[in-house]
């Protein structure tokens, strides 16, 4: 399977992003195809080796609590020690505190192995993701005795926003922190606070694979009345480890008043703990030096300012988004190749028409009906189409990083409007893809003796966290189409434009570039009808339509600009692009048309629809 | 929830389909619409008693072999008696054999209780197409050695037609049938063979649930030369019963050579056991009076006529088919009402625009938000949809039966045309729906905390058994539309355009009338162009989206014809009805443009995918 996928990496970094060019950045010096490949080859065979022969295990043997630790199979720990050994955790850090300065797209891409091999058995991407808010937004000392220990892989981390009644709506979170004492600011770790409330679906919430979890914790510092201020411009981001640490990050051998309430039970993406964590119910009593009593709560390190909480997260979430979408992707890859090689193997059935009259004849393999053939096609324009989509985000993270001025500030807007998209559209078409998996190998596919039934119900996750599908909708349509005046979308627009303008110069290709016109146009024209008046009731009545319109025409696109880089060769490989491109041009872009008309029409069906007529 | 469902299946039983006049039949004389409701009464009550509570009990404890028997909790055997006593086996049975004489429709009706409540607990509907094979096909004798004791509840029944070299091929079977010594026609239970071979994916195929089980087995029987004879023609059907049974049915106390080679451990759907059962390879070698040994293998008695096999098969299969339909309907529907209760109670977020604009006011329950809306209407549109589609060819089924001749023959055609969409369009949209009611759930949508999880692992089968999506695009479009010169199809047009006539009178219909009139059109212009010179490769190249393009269209006009039945009046439940029938025209009806387009355009994109290009 690993050699499809890294089939497909190489292609798009190099053919297509032409990521190999990055090494003439002033950051990338030291880089070269060779360290990038160099990466690749590592993650490639530690995924293959540590992740991909437990995937079923980590399914069948769920995290499981003893009353004092929450117990998992060893296989996960070689998995998390394997990984953190390779260095990827730290791997776009600097030199100067152990990182290799790797391009964004370059780690993307062997993260890529990873959640191909076994998307739930580890869980770095989160504690990544934390420390890198920490690099961005913490103090020194925060980041010395969070954040490398972190990359170190040490500790590991969280991200604790949910809570039981408030799923999505972060306005609503009731985790109350209150200063620890009168010197609360004096603490080298930041101003301490104490904290008392419930996180629900905490990714990696508790566990004993690193030997500390860095929780990094959304809660609101109650106002003179002793009131939380209402909105989520009353959130704040703290620091609660589940172990206290000195100054350098060394135990102090005292434990955080952060309790395991419970495990939550999934459906799938069973390998990784989630939890529902109580902070300062007493379960753990903290009685630190120096500390009168008195504010009972586990105890939490404030980060940057007050009230900037939900900013300083979406640092973190806007990655985390990033990652969602490539682990949904790669869930679709991995059933695609399952299946690619399933229909390789399995005879069955006869062709239609004349050469299929004698049933003398012995059974042909299933990959020559043309059903099975539009099943395995429509995969894999999902889920290439999707990688590259994936990694031309991560290649405009980068952008943002090292390019001059304007050409950040083009990809930080670039990046604004396509997030929902990279997070939403995998979710849903390379979920529908596993389907199609699944169909592929008939009754097998159902039976937990193949991959792919796995493969479906992990990635069914990821239309719910870090955002559902109608969070992503409301995000695209209410906020990142509108901002700025609309230049995201007419950058998007303008890179659209370009390679509609390069295709139409390929006679094989002119017609799709007629027709990604056309949609985007309508993508416009939906955009502008659905606010025609300002009311954002009836504009953002179908942002789900929407979203799933945009995200087609984006895809579109992206399948253009990959076969403009195929186009003119004359292998196979190259030949498939085209013709994964072509089938997303005559099956899927069309289905865009339908979801704008609800849009255009500010159709108010299901919104008008009255509670008792359900 | 079973209110919800019965209020749905209320309206559409008596309001819309008018069942109440079958009682005018001769056959259904001693019934009225009190009798039809006293079965609905018991089985909504026994559902709701015996089946729902232990849904979650049969997912977690899967059937399990301990090497002599097949273990099921008690809550399985309790269902089972519980369904047998209530005669629901025997509902549409003559009274002469114990029988209700209960038409088709509210034994449908009926049965939908039980799926809702809890698919895979039971395994009636098998039990009962395998016993009406009989009835239709078999001799005297073996109607009352085997299917009066399967209505009885004594015996259970299976299907066993595919093979683990040959899933939906049936021409390939290799289950090999011989004559079982010279005398081998004497045998009061029908011809006697010795049958060898594998069956794969038989539910029920091994269990204690009941005394005996009943397999109907296809095999083939061996020329003069020893050879199987190629193609579905050289198929014939067998009854082979897992213990030997006197005329009367009664065990002989011998056990047949029929043995359980494993257990199939599946995604979902796992209350009812799923085998592969070895047939005479000696495990439980037979040495029946009279018989001299010479053919080892499994005692099997012929049904009917050799090479008739499939065609008495299809007799079961297309009940089957319906069945299916029916199950995934109501996997549907259990979502959908309980995500419309989840959303009525679950507080979150706030409205969009001015009124959401104060975080200090309370959030609302997410049913007020328009996405969630949308997501309920959605499925309440796929399932209530689907249950009318299903009771409608229930009542076809009836017509076929007791209508007279030229209305039973045209119940005939459209029932041939129907059963590939009441099949597959369920499979494919109830599993959606199953899908957003995890979405309106959130998180707790994918943990087995709540039902909605497994209803979609559950329902995950449907597009599989008894015959794939695949297979129905086939059957449709390479069968039905063409059979009769095309009747089948022109007796469905003419039902659309009596519908679409009559709402053309109603104005709020109106709108609706015209674009369903305009999607059979094009429906039957892409038939035409699909078939244009009549060479079934590329006209069977997009079977699949013609068969949705179909479905979608078959859909909008049911709803189209209920909505009608709904019209003027003023109360919730017909508001709701009116809603969901023009979100069904304005969400889901333009869908079909794009899939049409595909099969229109002959389009070979998949099918003349290189092997080595994907």
């Amino acid at each position: 399977m690993a050699q499809g996928l890294r089939a497909a990496i190489d292609f798009l970094l190099y053919e297509w992003l032409q990521a190999q060019t990055l090494a003439t950045r002033e950051r990338f010096a030291d880089h070269s195809r060779e360290t990038f490949d160099a990466v690749l080859d590592t993650c490639e065979r530690i995924a293959r080796e540590k992740y991909a022969p437990f995937n079923r295990l980590v399914d069948t043997e769920e995290p499981r609590f003893d009353g004092e630790r929450v117990i998992l199979p060893a296989a996960t720990h070689e998995a998390w020690k394997a990984y953190a050994d390779s260095g990827m955790l730290s791997a776009a850090q600097d030199y100067a505190i152990g990182g290799m300065q790797l391009p964004y797209t370059v780690e993307a891409a062997g993260n890529a192995f990873f959640a191909a091999a076994s998307v739930s058995i580890g869980a770095g991407m989160l504690t990544v993701g934390n420390a890198n808010l920490l690099m961005a937004h913490g103090t020194d000392a925060q980041r010395r005795a969070f954040a490398l220990h972190e990359f170190a892989g040490r500790f590991s981390g969280t991200m604790c926003l949910s809570e039981p009644q408030a799923g999505s709506s972060l306005s609503d979170i009731a985790t109350r922190a209150v200063p620890d004492g009168d010197d609360y600011e004096a603490d080298p770790l930041g101003p301490r606070y104490r904290l008392r409330g419930n996180k629900m679906w905490i990714s990696a919430g508790e566990h004993e694979l690193t030997e500390n979890i860095v929780h990094l914790v959304l809660a609101k510092i109650p106002g003179p009345d002793g009131r939380l201020p209402p909105g989520v411009k009353g959130i704040s981001l703290f620091i609660v480890p589940k172990k206290l640490v000195d100054a350098e990050g060394r135990l102090t051998g005292e434990r955080n008043d952060v309790a395991l309430a419970g495990l939550n039970h999934k459906c799938g993406w069973r390998g990784t703990t989630n939890t529902l964590l109580n902070f300062g119910e007493g379960r753990y009593p903290v009685r630190a030096p120096g500390l009168d009593g008195r504010g009972a709560g586990a105890i939490g390190y404030r980060v940057g300012e007050p009230g900037q909480g939900l900013r300083y997260m979406f640092h973190m979430m806007n990655e985390a988004r990033i990652g969602v979408g490539m682990a949904a992707t790669m869930l679709g890859m991995a059933g695609y190749l399952a299946s690619l090689d399933y229909a390789r193997n399995r005879p069955q059935g006869r062709p239609i028409g004349p050469a299929g009259k004698d049933p003398a004849q012995p059974p042909v393999r299933i990959i020559e009906h043309a059903d099975v053939k539009r099943m395995l096609l429509a995969q894999k324009a999902y889920c290439e189409g999707a990688l590259a989509l994936e990694l031309y985000c991560a290649r405009l993270v980068d952008e943002q990083h090292t390019g001059d001025a304007a050409a950040a500030d083009e990809a930080r807007l670039l990046l604004e409007v396509l997030t929902p998209i990279a997070k939403s559209w995998p979710s849903e078409w390379c979920l529908e893809a596993n389907s199609l998996a699944i169909q592929v190998h008939g009754g097998y596919g159902y039976t937990r003796d193949f991959p792919v039934e796995q493969y479906w119900r992990d990635n069914r996750l990821n239309m719910i966290h870090e955002g559902t599908h109608g969070i992503q909708a409301l995000d695209l349509l209410g906020r990142k189409v509108l901002m700025d005046e609309g230049r995201g979308m007419q950058l998007l627009g303008a890179r659209m434009a370009a390679t509609v303008g390069r295709a139409r110069g390929v006679p094989a290709l002119a017609a799709h570039a007629d027709a990604l016109h056309g949609a985007w146009d309508a993508v416009r024209a939906a955009t502008q009808a659905a606010w025609a008046d300002g009311d954002p009731v009836p504009a953002l009545a179908n942002a789900v339509p929407y979203l799933q319109a945009f995200g087609h025409t984006v895809l579109a696109w992206i399948w253009l600009d990959v076969a403009l880089a195929a186009a003119g060769r004359e292998d196979a490989a190259n030949r498939g692009r085209l013709q994964a491109c072509r089938y997303f041009f005559h099956y899927e872009l069309p289905k865009t048309a339908a979801w704008l008309q609800v849009v255009r029409e500010r159709d108010l069906t299901c919104a008008e629809m009255p509670e008792d007529a359900f």
